[in-house]
């Protein structure tokens, strides 16, 4: 056990959410020794360097991960392919190359073939998030207890991953490493087939006839709020989501289909005994997520409440 | 003005989430002199008298209706009509008749016939709720902020709907009159299909063949967990509102199910400016709701998060 840091030099491709909220926790433990950090736009790194998030903050790819011996591109998986070119010929002899994209398929497919031999290619999925996006949004708390999804291949090198492992478990992560195709079908029910759902659901309500956006908004607190909270997400990680994940995706839809057409015909019929299995049916899944400290048992997500003032109120029919 | 109760004698049949948010939200600010509180179940009855939630718990609904000026009934809107017929012969001279349901129009049909002419029936809907069920998952704040819906008759008593709306205002509610036709069409958007989808995708998860169940609960908090929370809604309650609102679900689901094809074939076909653009759009929607403070814009719904301790933590890779 020694308290040298597990990374001498941490480079991070993009600093939104979770790039930036890496960022925070390396520098709270100290699993890096030192932070470079780039992104696409002059306006992020800008807000980078004013945030002190990293050491240094450099213009281009091919600078940021000079010397790095971790490499994360935290950045829409869409982009992965053409950011592996253009970093593959800066990287440094041994250095771990990973990423944090909701799809793990497609960024295997796509990065692979650009990287040498000589590195270690570890693709990684983060299963956390807020509906927040940019610098600004991330935190160092954000991992603590998520899941960290790596998906190697058979042939990377178990030191590497256990380096990786380590850094993710300082953050408070915890790790399973799969295939990426399971990883795909794992992640089209817990989070692609939720966000298009929340997607479609919000879209719907903004353009009927009978109903106000205004009422929707005001009357939101029925359940619809909570889709919109997921629907705020930032569209050009969720368009790459859809696009990379198509296959496992639209499996995922027809069974979703095939369930919401049987609950309709119940509904349809009044068949009050089918609605009711199936409702009282779901909770217990709800519970194992409790169980397994995946969310809170805080009533309405432990959203804050105001204070009703202890005291009589006089009548005033004001 | 005066520091006089808005009403006497408050009597509550059914004593769940909602029900025992009034009596602890009535007892806290002081709009009712008594409270009497009945229950269909023995339990729930003694649980009720052992949170000291009224001053009178009684067996029947004619006893706790008995002398009553405002009666509320917040039981499924399933079973409003048979309790409306049951209480009506002992209902006092011009009370106010009301209920919480989620349902206004089948409520309206169901009630009014029952009630002799003395009294002033106002459907009533609070907006407001969370996952929990039963007397003990009440509490006072529930209602600040939120909506309370009511849909008087044309006929109906000005005096009594102004008493009614103190009543919730006191508890921090705003509120608004409509039909109770458009009621239903509004709650079928913003709360009727939010809880059907929420439903069936859990009900989906459940099934599924390549995932299992356990990976499901695992790696949730990619956004599925949010729509475990709202299918974890209590189920005799859910069943009674697909039954009574089947027009209004129906219709909305047309619509849903539409604009799903609509994105479905944007990912079939790899047309990511469409899903670019869908996805963009729905953020306004979630900007209005926080702009007129309907949900907080606290990452994650202000979710409580672990602390990560701000010190080094040495490389171990056990």
């Amino acid at each position: 056990m020694s308290e040298a840091p597990i990374f001498q030099r941490l480079a991070l491709i993009g600093v939104g959410l979770i790039g930036s909220s890496i960022a925070r926790a390396a520098r709270l433990t100290g699993v890096a020794g030192s932070i470079v950090a780039t992104a696409r736009s002059e306006a992020t790194r800008k807000r980078v360097a004013e945030l002190k998030l990293a050491n240094a903050v450099v213009d281009t790819n091919a600078e940021a991960v000079a010397g790095a011996d971790l490499v994360i591109m935290c950045i829409p998986v869409g982009a992965c392919g053409e950011t592996a070119r253009q970093i593959a010929p800066h990287l440094a002899r041994g250095a771990v190359i990973s990423d944090v994209g909701s799809v793990k398929g497609s960024v295997a497919r796509d990065v692979a073939p650009h990287l040498p031999d000589h590195v270690h290619f570890i693709p990684a999925h983060p299963v956390a998030g807020t509906e927040h996006s940019g610098p600004d949004a991330g935190f160092a708390e954000l991992f603590i207890n998520r899941w960290c999804i790596l998906t190697p291949s058979a042939e990377t090198s178990a030191h590497a991953i256990e380096r990786l492992t380590a850094f993710w478990k300082a953050f408070g992560a915890k790790v399973e490493c799969m295939s990426p195709d399971h990883h795909d079908l794992v992640l089209a029910i817990t989070s692609h087939l939720p966000h298009l759902i929340a997607y479609t659901i919000v879209g719907t309500a903004e353009e009927l006839g009978q109903v106000t956006s205004s009422e929707v908004i005001k009357f939101s607190a029925g359940g619809f709020r909570d889709f919109t909270r997921i629907a705020a997400s930032d569209p050009t990680m969720w368009r790459d989501v859809f696009l990379s994940n198509k296959d496992a995706v639209l499996e995922m839809l027809g069974t979703f289909n095939e369930d919401l057409s049987k609950l309709t015909r119940a509904i349809r019929r009044g068949d009050g005994q089918a609605l009711f299995d199936h409702f009282a049916r779901t909770r217990a899944i709800r519970r194992g997520i409790l169980d397994v400290g995946q969310d809170s048992s805080a009533p309405d997500f432990g959203r804050p409440h105001a204070e009703l003032p202890p005291l009589p109120r006089p009548y005033s029919s004001e």
